[in-house]
């Protein structure tokens, strides 16, 4: 679990103040800061001090691991030591602030440490600033990561935050697209994981109430409001807590396909392929229908027009390859269910 | 927070695995169990191996400081050292092992640390393992304890488990009236916090979470089952959860006195003082009431029949006391509304 969570309307401004017991000799913290701020007021407002250094972080397409060692790399030629890594951002700013913290203290590359518990050493310090509610990738025991072979994390023990701080006001300019999509990424997940077959009454508790905050947001209410952003930021941490002991399903299985190949991003592939799961999850894609409709959205349509065969057979053999997922799904004999040519008529959908 | 939470039916025999990378050289582990298991076939899956000790702690009474200042005497007398403190039993056990665990290495008595924030060191390692649901205390971030002036927790960064297992077939024998006491503090909490006037949206989701499982346990449900202690005991962790940014209100504070002066237990006391308070809170009072009957319970009447005038001006003074609780209850003019003569009567009805 994550050790500190601070919840609270302005609560950013305390950053200062949490950071200072966690500084070590002369280290630098280190804030990886999403570049979608990099010309925002937000960015005055990180307690940056001496050799403290900003990172705006890449993030048009999802963490890599050869960006996760590069900025590892960068950080060690440069300070030898820093005292923290302090992300700033989205679920893939969070994602890479986790990543960075382990590669600082682990030999070798991120990609030696994709899979689950091979991560070796505690990182150095590490907090989380969510600024889009959604992944719950703010209180997870993974880090998403796109590496040479796959796209898995580094699941383990030392990967969650020492520290996060939710400040619902740092999400209130959030495009409003992009903060549908990432919200719909934790509806879609509650809905997977209430349907799955993998399921106790601890993850079950948390996706109820994470997928009741988002219906008050998406469904109920008729405009955007300070209210909406403090209930989707809870719904985000009760989302990403109820993983601990549930599974996602079809939607995420068939959307790793296509970040995969086609580097969709998670929250709009997500989207994408939840779009046609009426087969799967009726009741959730028809609320889902309707909240894309309520709230004005763009699903885009026809993305896996242009492939060719060989890059249908990826993305099916990617999404294939997450056995957990499908089991969750469709039961223990999902392999019979989700044939190769089911699967195929499915992306050919998208 | 708590590091390591696991939850799942059996998962206490996981017990013995968990432990293992924390024992420290020669140093035992310690484990309190409350002195109802005392010959329950659950003391034969203890984990305790070679200089390990089981100490049945009495908790016919909540703890005092001098009980947990003996207890840690007498564990460095005989030890030195030792590798944890595993708490096992109701929500007094788990305060009394966490109380334990920070005597272990902070000098003086428990009674120097009651309040906010003085704790000086980090506890030895300690675990929770409840086996009764509703107190909370096996995430709180205090350990309740009668002093030899009031009756305060040791409140701090230091105090929270670094584990817990929350097994509900643990709780499945446990006594009905006991059961439905301890539950009832869950329910009340829930009520105090949401009606109350410090509240945010974080303790407002973990509130309303747990409230709704302690309605389908006592309201909905005809018959108790497995579920019924499953999803009890995670009303408990979201009750306990939900006390990060809430308080509770005129029941506790109420009942604050009752303990202190009759040394009546938290949850029969809270139930105690419920009953009464129509004025406060009229619709949690109203089911409250409707689930003693559906659940045939027994709320004992006229305990203050035969005290003194001293007698309650003692209680007046400790629950008048409570300042955050009665503020939360009925806001910042609280003093002029709870006026000595008004709790007198209250006390009086009880």
């Amino acid at each position: 679990m994550v050790d500190y969570v601070v919840y609270g309307r302005g609560s950013f401004d305390q950053l200062s103040e949490i950071l200072a017991p966690r500084r070590k000799n002369n280290a630098p913290m280190i804030f990886l800061v999403d570049h979608f701020f990099e010309n925002n007021p937000l960015v005055r407002r990180v307690p940056a001090d001496g050799k403290d250094k900003i990172i705006f972080a890449d993030v048009t397409y999802e963490p890599k691991t050869t960006y996760v060692d590069s900025i590892a790399k960068q950080l060690k030629d440069e300070f030898g030591e820093v005292s923290g890594i302090i992300g700033i951002g989205g679920g893939s700013t969070m994602d890479l602030a986790k990543a960075v913290s382990l590669m600082m203290t682990n030999p070798g590359s991120s990609a030696d440490y994709q899979g689950w518990d091979l991560v070796k050493n505690p990182g150095v310090y590490k907090a989380g600033i969510p600024t889009l509610s959604g992944t719950g990738a703010e209180v997870s025991r993974t880090t998403v990561l796109t590496g040479p072979t796959r796209k898995l994390g580094m699941n383990s023990d030392f990967t969650p935050f020492d520290q996060i701080v939710l400040d619902p006001e740092l999400t209130s300019n959030a495009p409003v697209n992009q903060r549908f999509y990432t919200g719909m990424d934790c509806y879609i997940h509650c809905i997977e994981s209430l349907q799955g077959t993998y399921l106790n009454e601890f993850s079950k508790s948390y996706g109820e109430k994470a997928l009741e905050l988002c219906q008050k947001v998406f469904v109920d209410k008729d405009k955007w409001d300070d209210e909406s952003d403090d209930q989707l930021m809870m719904a985000s941490y009760a989302g990403g807590m109820s993983i601990a002991y549930s599974q996602v399903g079809v939607a995420h299985a068939v959307s790793y396909g296509l970040s995969y190949l086609l580097g969709t991003k998670h929250g709009i592939g997500n989207c994408i392929v939840f779009d046609k799961l009426e087969e799967y999850y009726p009741e959730g894609v028809k609320e889902f229908k309707y909240m894309v409709k309520k709230n004005n959205i763009d699903i885009p349509q026809n993305i896996t027009k242009a492939l060719s065969d060989a890059e249908f057979n990826k993305m099916i053999d990617v999404s294939l390859g997450m056995k957990p997922l499908w089991e969750n799904a469709l039961g223990k004999d999902w392999e019979k269910k989700m044939t190769r040519e089911r699967l195929r008529a499915l992306y050919e959908r998208l």
